[in-house]
């Protein structure tokens, strides 16, 4: 059954987005302060939890209802022979996921995390009723000779991603995480944070999922040479998107888009992930503020994503396999962070002689 | 009531523990190797879930009795004045953690870990049925001035850690945090690795808590005129324990050796469980194959020992709280590594036409 995407234009929504409550974050900077302990000395531990109470607007926060969202979609670019893995495996691969016994799969259950998985545009027709099919296109088309897709195309894979994210808030979710399957995905991340940023490909494209040297230098000429083609627009992410994104990013900067709309925290994980985490940032500045990162990623165009939105990784995990695998590890985190806030004493509330412990905050 | 320990010599069990099971490693690398994902793509989740494995010798784990023991003392070297914070602290923080309110206390609950905090030298006489009486002596000499204790205290030391660690696995714990509590700890601990490496108080020194530039170059000063007056021996874990370490450390050296005797994992967190885990190492260097590293500390003896065990901490937190804060979030990691390893297909296993994924681990 094919899904019904809700009547939400990104367009529309987009300029609403208010920054995290400013009011919540006081408050939170406040009470974390007073708790028992040096003054900022659980580090990313506090910035997390103080982040989360400005996207909820309350202090005390319990993230118990968990999504990764994964969105699936095939890539033209695959045509030019730079993907170390056959295209066949963006289908094999999303049906795994609905299995439970890939990375996602595992990781998701073992952390209390449920999982959404999205066909936004995976080359294939099936039949799989665990899988969403908001399938936009069979594909997109190879950025190396055309623009990847059309501004409408772009415009309601956005719009499915924050039709994906209303549901789930619908149905009680309260942090959602970012995951993706799509042969050709790395190319099509490092082409657009290349376009978005001005970065070049010695500084923004990375060996994948193990190139060798000769298709690493394909690969690097390949992207270079799409942007001189298409031309897109460094000011403009959705004209960027539709010359060299994929469905995949196109549904995620929706992801992006709706979390921050609807106020819930969402973890960019991950190269692909962060390339659309920049479009929505670029769109509005204020989404940054629900954003929390899982773990440093190897690919340079993270790095580059990364230096311009300054997110903070808070796991170094040598990781590499995509699929929004660092989510889980991440929810197990941020859930650690929010204990912090919610039951550590204060000050106040240490029954025994507080001076010595007011003057160790010094 | 005070804790009797058990009739273990280091002496006797140190030569005898041996590195991990290679078989379990291979076993455990070879099903890695076969899960549906490009070879080494979870990183250190599979570093993590095969070290594990030669740890235990058995390919799945679950480690669900968690325990971060807590090393409590105090340091006569905080009569130098090079503390941020008064000396009662050690007791009175102390008593907080076995109320669950402190960082360690919340964080250790969150993440379904128990807490056995051990007093091994708390320079104080209190009445608290919830700490180990385990004390060796009130506090430490200042190593500014003579040795901080005698061989036969750190002996004793020593001994009492490997006996906590056997009451543990005893009881049924499966994996082990290191933690502490003793002002003046980040001096004697920079101290031991200071002696251990011949690293110089420039490279191997931090503001600890939050020192001012004249304390934190007093804090060099002092450590440096003690290892001349002192001469610990670079080749003797044991007499630079006696000569500029803690009985915290100390203690937590017997847990580290304990652990592996007993084989079970046990997480290295922050500068002070690093530099116990320094001694141990350079004691029986098998005894690394047993610890898990947390959190990258910045405090820079914590590099300097890294450096030489090469642990790979799995987390980047900017936390410098102490207390073993990082173990409950390692554990976290840990469980979810473990259930990459338990949990995954493998390529064989997967029902599905499997001819591409083979070719995705290229």
């Amino acid at each position: 059954m094919k899904y019904r995407v809700k009547q939400i234009d990104y367009k529309e929504i987009i300029k609403d987005i208010a920054p995290a409550d400013l009011k919540a974050l006081a408050q939170a900077k406040e009470r974390m302060d007073q708790l028992v302990k040096p003054l900022g000395s659980l580090g990313k531990l506090e910035d997390i939890s103080i982040k989360i109470a400005g996207i909820t607007g309350n202090v005390k926060n319990k993230l118990e209802k968990k999504c990764v969202v994964i969105m699936s979609a095939d890539n033209g670019i695959y045509e030019e022979g730079i993907s170390s893995s056959p295209k066949e495996i963006t289908l094999l691969q999303t049906i795994n996921m609905t299995k439970g016994i890939c990375g996602i799969g595992v990781l998701s259950k073992a952390s209390g995390s449920d999982l959404r998985v999205v066909d936004i545009g995976i080359d294939s027709d099936y039949e799989n009723e665990k899988i969403v099919n908001a399938k936009i296109r069979r594909g997109t088309n190879n950025f190396a000779k055309c623009p990847a897709m059309t501004i409408t195309e772009v415009e309601l894979a956005i719009n499915t991603g924050i039709s994906i994210i209303s549901d789930l808030v619908e149905e009680g979710y309260q942090i959602i995480g970012t995951g993706e399957m799509g042969i050709g995905n790395t190319s099509t991340s490092s082409a657009v944070i290349m376009a978005l940023t001005g970065a070049t490909a010695n500084e923004a494209v990375g060996r994948g999922g193990g190139l060798t040297i000769e298709d690493f230098e394909k690969k690097k000429k390949i992207l270079e040479n799409a942007l001189i083609l298409n031309k897109p627009d460094k000011e403009n992410p959705i004209d960027v998107l539709a010359k060299v994104g994929g469905l995949d990013i196109c549904g995620l900067v929706g992801c992006f888009i709706g979390a921050a709309f609807y106020k819930v925290p969402i973890v960019v994980d991950g190269v692909i992930s962060i390339a659309a985490a920049l479009c929505a940032y670029r769109m509005n500045n204020n989404i940054r503020d629900y954003m929390i990162s899982s773990h440093i990623s190897k690919e340079p165009a993270f790095i580059v994503a990364e230096n311009e939105m300054a997110l903070a990784p808070m796991l170094d995990m040598n990781m590499r396999l995509g699929e929004g695998t660092g989510c889980p590890l991440a929810f197990s985190i941020i859930d650690l962070a929010c204990s912090v806030m919610n039951n550590m004493a204060t000050f106040s509330e240490v029954s025994i002689d507080t001076e010595y412990l007011v003057d160790n905050r010094k």
